[in-house]
């Protein structure tokens, strides 16, 4: 009989392998940061003894949810406005916040705030783009979550660069300050077309493959950004990414609201890998995305939340319900994103569109010990008769029981056990304080 | 200084009266059950003592959510089949589901269990359609919870009735029988009009008249039941419907995604009323109805989740996060339908909907008791800028502490008070267990 450091034992087990396979009464066994064994109860609880045993009876177990893009530290603006035109949104409201108020402390604060609401709603890793990404990084690692992170970069000064150099000295600072940290990872993010040079584009790629980092950005979110870049480059935005060498496994897109068959096409052939924001999209009616044409032709699709100012919560769940019924009602076809399509896009085809496939997102032996237990024993997921179903039309976050990440609890019946909750809220109600006088809303 | 029997204190209350009040550090006193004083804690803090006080320090204090179109006793086949043709969904699973299996037992337990289920995330009123009511009244009224019911109508038998008149007869009967109660009101409702007779549809119109009780229908669910109804009918379905004397205050329908703008033309000059269900018209990929026009028709507009077979869950805050967010994306504007408007939707004008607006949907002296406490003090809440943008885009069904229906708490700190849960979900199971096996799908 082996020691190990954790069993979870007497849940339905959700691998997420490349079967989808379903162990009803199945056993994990984590030792160190990863799972060394995963199977039925019966043919497993003679082999491991756990120094901590967790019972799963009437419980899900299943990969922790990978929320591929969002804007973690975005929850102090969490609502800040809504309702309206975009242009007037981000001019009137978003940017100026932005200017007169992100710093270090709100960028750390909001940050560890979104990784208590992800570690509650079930996420174990998110991939983030904003500013001062150090104190996300900082946030993330005391939380105990696993990230992957890029600092924002465009044309224009940020809040914490004045120039593309800086981001992207300030990016390869973070690419060498985080190496060998086991939970936080880097991305080389150029903020879109629209807002980036093609030398800062070009400069971005370089850093990118000299380190060997995945590359992303936000691409063709609605037709009028589609339109306007068409006219801006002369051709279509793919072929000049395709130009300017971004276009290979490396490399992968938030929204792609206006991507057509050609476009689809050209990110297939490349292995290009997308993400899908569908609450994002809908809140400011940038439009549905083809994502059923992308999976049809292969393209790997992830799933994430966006930021809190467009959403407003980081609740994959919720983004895995919209994401089924969004994209029946648009196609007009109930076959079409069936529950375990889904599940995978929040699962093993987000960690594949992170470069993270080797890490997380199935439950199988060598993989990082990054696990929910979702607890079956409520009204609302009661009765089962499919667990997919389950997950993505009838689960919320809350029914997230107990979370582990790279083999650590981080959340234990419901109680995060890496963050100080009550002080973190606090000190975002303060910000939040600063904020609303800033703008003058109060 | 009056004693009353309980007073909420400290909160922040959204009235949802006509001018959409918001009153901080509020008061709401309640004696027997009904409302006796709304307004700031510090003018009223001295006029009431509340033999039970409830602190509301850091929540909303809001009007219980309507659910104005659901299948309560669906629960039973909450997720049994999914991602499917409408009519494989139907002919191969819930309609022999429901023919092998719905008898009293099924009804009264998978309403109970939806009654806990709402309960759990603050809907305080349910208007009800299907088989074996009066199962459904006696679990509403046992779980202290307010509900307008009625026997589906339809020109087949059904588990329950053998005939229309059968069916007419046992309406009758709910009328009568559950005229006294003070939670448990009764509606006529034929199924559509594809499903009953213009004789049974005539019969079920005098028999609401006769009692002036409401009648409500599915109607032009997806554009194929339009073009269906316009054969079969020689005319459009508003004007079938008018010639057949339905269209008043009384009159309200479920759906309406195939409505175009004469339908709505005709249903506002009439006063009728409309219930959308987003979530199971995406789900079902049965399109999206025409809401904006409608409330720029003055049509009133509630919101339901439908049943469970279709949704999976009945939780309206997610039905009010989705109804907002499709609306923009459907009409390329994220300015149509504002949080406000949506928040009005689930409350006072649920209520409206289902001719109950003296009853409940507000806080206002006079008004029943039915109110629900929202704890703010969560990560996803924080921090608050608005609080109907909290309700509609970052609020979920578990963040509801506190329910009170009729001046009595029957969920305190979230526990129910009046449904034994564990009894409820293992009844459901055992009921499960036959239905799978009359399905072969074990």
């Amino acid at each position: 009989m082996r020691e190990v450091d954790i069993v979870i034992s007497g849940g339905t087990i959700l691998t997420l392998d490349n079967d989808n396979s379903q162990i009803d009464n199945g056993l994990v066994a984590i030792d160190g940061d990863g799972i060394v064994a995963v199977g039925k109860n019966e043919d497993l609880k003679n082999m491991f003894r756990g120094i901590k045993t967790i019972d799963a009876t009437n419980c899900l177990v299943m990969p922790g949810l990978i929320n591929a893009h969002t804007h973690a530290a975005m929850t102090c603006f969490r609502g800040i406005a809504d309702d309206m035109e975009l242009m007037n949104w981000l001019n009137n409201y978003i940017f100026p916040a932005e200017a007169r108020n992100v710093d270090p402390e709100l960028a750390y604060w909001g940050s560890k705030l979104a990784c208590a609401e992800m570690i509650r709603s079930g996420t174990t890793t998110f991939c983030d783009m904003y500013i001062f990404e150090d104190e996300t990084a900082k946030a993330a690692s005391e939380s105990g979550m696993r990230c992957l992170i890029g600092e924002v970069l465009f044309d224009f000064p940020s809040p914490n660069v004045k120039s593309p150099e800086e981001g992207l000295a300030y990016t390869r600072m973070l690419i060498e300050k985080w190496d060998s940290d086991p939970l936080v990872n880097i991305v080389v993010e150029p903020h879109a077309l629209y807002t980036c040079s093609p030398s800062l584009l070009k400069d971005a790629k370089d850093l990118a493959d000299q380190y060997n980092v995945p590359l992303a950005i936000h691409f063709l979110e609605n037709k009028g950004e589609a339109k306007q870049l068409k006219e801006k480059l002369g051709k279509r935005a793919t072929k000049f990414l395709h130009e300017m060498g971004y276009l290979n496994e490396r490399f992968f897109a938030f929204h792609c609201v206006a991507m057509d068959g050609e476009d689809i096409k050209v990110f297939a052939d490349n292995g290009c890998k997308v993400v899908h924001n569908p609450e994002s999209n809908m809140k400011l009616a940038s439009g549905v995305a083809p994502i059923s044409s992308m999976l049809d032709h292969g393209v790997t699709v992830g799933l994430g939340t966006d930021g809190c100012a467009s959403n407003n919560n980081l609740d994959m769940f919720q983004e895995m319900d919209t994401a089924a019924k969004l994209e029946k009602v648009e196609r007009l076809d109930p076959t079409v994103m069936p529950a375990s399509t889904v599940t995978r896009m929040a699962t093993c085809d987000g960690a594949r569109v992170l470069g993270m496939e080797n890490l997380v997102g199935s439950l199988k032996v060598g993989m990082k010990g990054d696990i929910i237990i979702i607890d079956l024993n409520r009204p609302h997921l009661t009765p089962m008769y499919n667990a997919c179903s389950h997950l993505v039309y009838a689960a919320k976050g809350d029914d997230v029981k107990t979370v582990l990440i790279n083999g650590k609890v981080v959340m234990e019946d419901w109680k995060v056990l890496t963050i100080d909750e009550h002080e973190v809220m606090d000190r975002v109600n303060q910000i939040a304080r600063r904020v609303k006088k800033s703008l003058e809303i109060e």
